[in-house]
């Protein structure tokens, strides 16, 4: 759904990237872009800035990541005619301001989850997609887990009817990096520049697996939030923890199913466990991003005598993304996930899908993110209003 | 606690057994009878007398199980003077009163979960079980899972303080058996008869667990009942399903744990998987029914290097009822459980601590079973309230 | 294969075992007398008399396994007309003597596995066992994996053609007990007691179960045996450890495949860890006896996007003998094998069907030992031959 | 090491690269030359050039791969004083060529396994690696499992002495691309392009870690091979395999410890399945390469109550190279050991760390190459002589 104006790719040169942010996610991001067209036939990409604050840091981490030139405002960058692609890993709270001016300024985004940190900014941001989407532009949420070929895998399964009509979708994601009472105070760990806590960070990405896997919509959900270590040690003595330590749901889906959802950060001994289960009248499902390259796949359909859990090892040429990776039992890691996703926004932009907002081109965008962050709000609010249902 | 008037063990003959109910449970029953001498030193019994309602099956059931005599009318059974322990099988609806009668005659009672399908029931069961403690008399409560190794070490490690403050507790008891639509209606799934559906029967074992694991009780919850599939095909046409397919809880623990409890019948694939995962401050445990003779055990105080969780093999004589059984890696089935009840119900016996309902004897007693209810109770009366908590 | 002075089953009485042994497999196979008749449609039994050396020792056993009596001289036992069924517990050494003589006198016999200590012996029990199978007596040899129902399903799996043509087969067996070196000198550490040690305990296992679940027979081996800890606390000094710790070796199958063994007493921190994996054209299993109630089948004829392992948990009515036990899900452990067993030995009295040594009867009989004890005896004499092939 | 001539790296460019090869070796080290910078502080590269024999096919390599130049003729590419790394990816046949001409070119050598297809050739390399490290060059053999941060775990636990002394190793590592007999014939399974079958290409791993992980050098073997398909459809008709399609083998070790390995291309249903099991008197080791993140220790020192197979995921910062990564539980896949490779090969030439053929630099060297292969020659051997024990 190109607009006559698309930008689309250059066909003289590569595109240019320019990076926002130079930390964890930047570092990821990266590596994709390093690594993308080694694996995936897509256009040229040159990694032409990366930016952040900090001169010296970012100096470092443009020569150490392998980006051409470090820059420190990201306002000048945007406006670079050699900039095609904006690539956002700051903080959420930097995610409005920065995305709107570089889709304004005609740019490609990519902005990491979660789109904002509130639903007023996240409004704002799909109003500025929806028009650059209209003029061709693509605006992309890395919600990257879509890339890992398990998940991609379970997702044609489901679409392919081999879970039949799903009833029950459970999703959880545990991590253990705030066990310790005497962790330090965070950005992350207040509500004025996290948004929220685990629910916003990790939950988001259980939610959106459970729509996405299952086609079916938020409905209406109930919640609950718990901050488990209500005060940290701040830089200038103890402060209060003001986002939730870990969280739990039920959602009701469009489709009739009931999703739970529990996420953690206090959950001893889970480094980054996000274990998701489907329950169809068919068949069903079972993923655990601890071991990434495996899914469980149940075929009720079998005789009964030798139905099971099947352990696929998700590694095969005739599996999602794998063509281009390595041979069989090859496993992959974490990071690949980010340049499967690279590669497809490549490929949407190379061939001017910019899904104008429709649900047609790069999935997630921001619409999408705008609509999980209001699954997000209403299961805080669930949680204010003692629990209640509270319809979307 | 024994009374002087305790009736504790004979000792001039067997402790002379009557069973009521002769299905599934009286199956597994007549097993731990059958085979507790075997295994443990524990005072004789004398598999007296099995009791049905038809006559003709209780007969063939006699014979087949082991009974001496067959009955029909367990009003007789329970006034003999050979009979010292009635085993009550029978479905929910019918466990008040035979436990009551037999309590009033003097018998030890060992009444088969859930406790009765309604709380004033339960509760005139608490009070002629008090009354019958007071006198020297043992009134158990049937939760066999109790009495698996495995989640018997998982308790010992708790209270060792091995995984020091806990702070988050999850249990799921997930079961297919009414995945498929054309599955006819039973009184399993009528209210009246059967008092919930999954929540009563495997959630009851889910809330149970994390209650005797943690040592925290439930102070309050929030519930979400559905069922999945409203209408079933009954003898006399179709008839409404009056209890829940599936439920969802959360617990607020009166330790300060949060707890998660989700069960469901409709879990294509999972045929009785209980799983059970407790997170502290200095430790973790993981549990599965489907593979029963392993504990998950992770040690938070390991140097990090080396931690992870460790798959103990619950078979070595150092474990708990397993000097009884067999050599180290000769695994126990589902069954060996019932046997370790039966066990320490004739030990409760012999050395007459009846508990006299204080919570010294044997565990869980019908005391532990009402309370048990009302947090069933609380779950449902949560979710008819749209899911705001219900304190206890 | 009756002959017409078949003694089969009694029709006015049940059918009188006496057991020989009541150590560890006395243990077992009297849980599997006392609980057959519940489980299973067979003749009843009655446990008649239970015999040891040690009067005390065996009085307390007979009233702790629930045999109506006991007694000290095997061969009274034996002449006894009430008793039908001789069931041999006894060190492997002891096994030819009461075998025979129990065969002589006109009794059906289980012999626990190893048939014998030696070749000679093992020919000599077959010799008298053809004989009392002529006269449709029953002469079975207690290798009880055999009936464990993953392997049953194994097996068969592999004779309806599900894994073609087996190419590769994989058995090991590993245990931990004599791992720690201060272990003392026992008689199953001396060749003149037990006759080999991994090799012919454990190795037996393994070996059996290759032949059984492929189809196919030894024609040739070789082998290495490796005694680890080569001296040992004795009672009167340091003694020489005169069997194998471990063994390994590989066996040309006469269907073609080639098969691995691999067993050990060494292997810390496996317990009683039998492993069998088979690989074949078209498809594949594995098995592990901790686990027992798994199989792992792999379809190789399944879409490549959907093959792996399938985790078939072995409870389902449709599964080989859990029509008896217990719903799907509730798992058996490791006794119940001995259960079924004991099952398939009463329905092979019952319909009268001794085999006559011709395969066709309870299997395996005294001349698959012999046949295996053979495999057993190739693999020492290759081992004393520096690893050469020796062909059976 | 290093002698006075050493060429280390050079301080005022970055190290120049020159990779033979561009098949599935080609890629792998392509991704850990283009990532090596990014993950750690090591000298800058440039890779300059790949060299193939197919101008076409090279120069789209090239591109897609990210190399400056390509070549086709190897001889002129080492003449190139840019050129400080040749990293030889050829099939096996051609490593002693182009191996021995780039060290007496002076520049440092990374060679894929296997060193040579033949002993004289491997001989003959290490010659020139002695010649090579004594001038300061480094000439490493790429084992890349060697740096598989959960096998380099390992071997820090046995040396730490967790394991105490190690009794017996078992490696095994199965793939199933031949069981197909329709599958064609390719130069893999001609011995004389090939040198062995599955020995040489996969065993080779299995040894490799035997002696590496227990610190135990074979000092002799017996071994079986065998070719299960011995036919398959060349481009000219029917053609002989005249490799192994699978082996066995036993191992002496020269601490005493016992290694068994089986390698195959036909088990079915296993795509790259290196297992590798330790078993010592304190402790034992599990690893598995289809699940590479994950180390299984067992502690045997720990109470037994306790003891078990800890699933240790290797994703700390504390575990080997993993600082260089993500964040704990984020996990690697197959390609980041050649990455870690990649780094320890160019700190070897920052610090000058030859080696000089004495085991002091980078390992493996091309004399642990050599006395690998003459493992392998011995386990033919054996073979060839009915399985009799052949001692290096």
């Amino acid at each position: 759904m190109t607009s006559p104006s698309a930008p689309a790719a250059p066909t003289d040169r590569p595109l240019g990237v320019a990076l926002i942010g130079y930390a964890f996610m930047g570092r990821a991001h990266s590596q994709a872009w390093r690594t993308v067209g080694a694996a995936f036939e897509v256009p040229d990409v040159a990694r032409k800035v990366i930016v952040g604050r900090d001169e010296q840091a970012v100096s470092e981490a443009a020569d150490r990541l392998g980006w051409e030139e470090h820059a420190t405002d990201w306002r000048e960058v945007i406006a670079r005619d050699d900039v095609d692609i904006v690539d956002i890993c700051t903080p959420g709270f930097l995610h409005a301001e920065i995305a709107i001016a570089a889709l304004e300024a005609g740019k490609h985004v990519l902005c990491e989850k979660p789109l904002a940190n509130d639903t007023a900014e996240a409004e704002a941001m799909v109003e500025a997609a929806k028009a650059a989407q209209a003029r061709g532009q693509v605006a992309a949420l890395g919600f990257t887990y879509r890339r890992v070929p398990a998940l991609v895998l379970a997702k044609q399964l489901v679409a392919d009817g081999r879970l039949g009509s799903i009833r029950q979708a459970r999703a959880s994601y545990l991590q253990d990096w705030l066990v310790d009472e005497g962790a330090p105070m965070t950005w992350r760990l207040r509500k004025e520049t996290a948004g929220s806590g685990a629910l916003g960070d990790i939950g988001s990405h259980a939610i959106d697996q459970i729509q996405e896997l299952t086609g079916q919509r938020t409905a209406a959900v109930r919640g609950r939030l718990a901050t488990m270590v209500p005060e940290r040690a701040g830089e200038d003595g103890t402060e209060q923890v003001t986002v939730d330590d870990a969280a739990w749901a039920t959602l009701e889906l469009d489709g009739g199913a009931v999703g739970s959802v529990e996420v953690s950060r206090m959950a001893t001994g889970a480094k980054n466990r996000l274990q998701i289960e489907l329950y169809g009248t068919a068949g069903a499902l079972k993923f655990d991003l601890e071991s990434p390259n495996e899914l469980w796949f149940l075929d009720a359909t079998a005789p009964i005598a030798e139905q099971g859990f099947t352990r696929i090892l998700v590694t095969e040429p005739e599996h999602p993304y794998l063509e281009a990776w390595w041979p069989q039992g090859h496993v992959l890691g974490w990071e690949n996930a980010f340049t499967n996703q690279a590669r497809d926004l490549l490929l949407a932009i190379r061939d001017g899908v910019s899904g104008a907002g429709d649900g047609t081109g790069f999935s997630p965008d921001f619409a999408d993110g705008l609509a999980l962050q209001r699954v997000l709000d209403a299961i805080i609010a669930s949680d204010a209003a003692d629990g209640t249902t509270v319809t979307l």
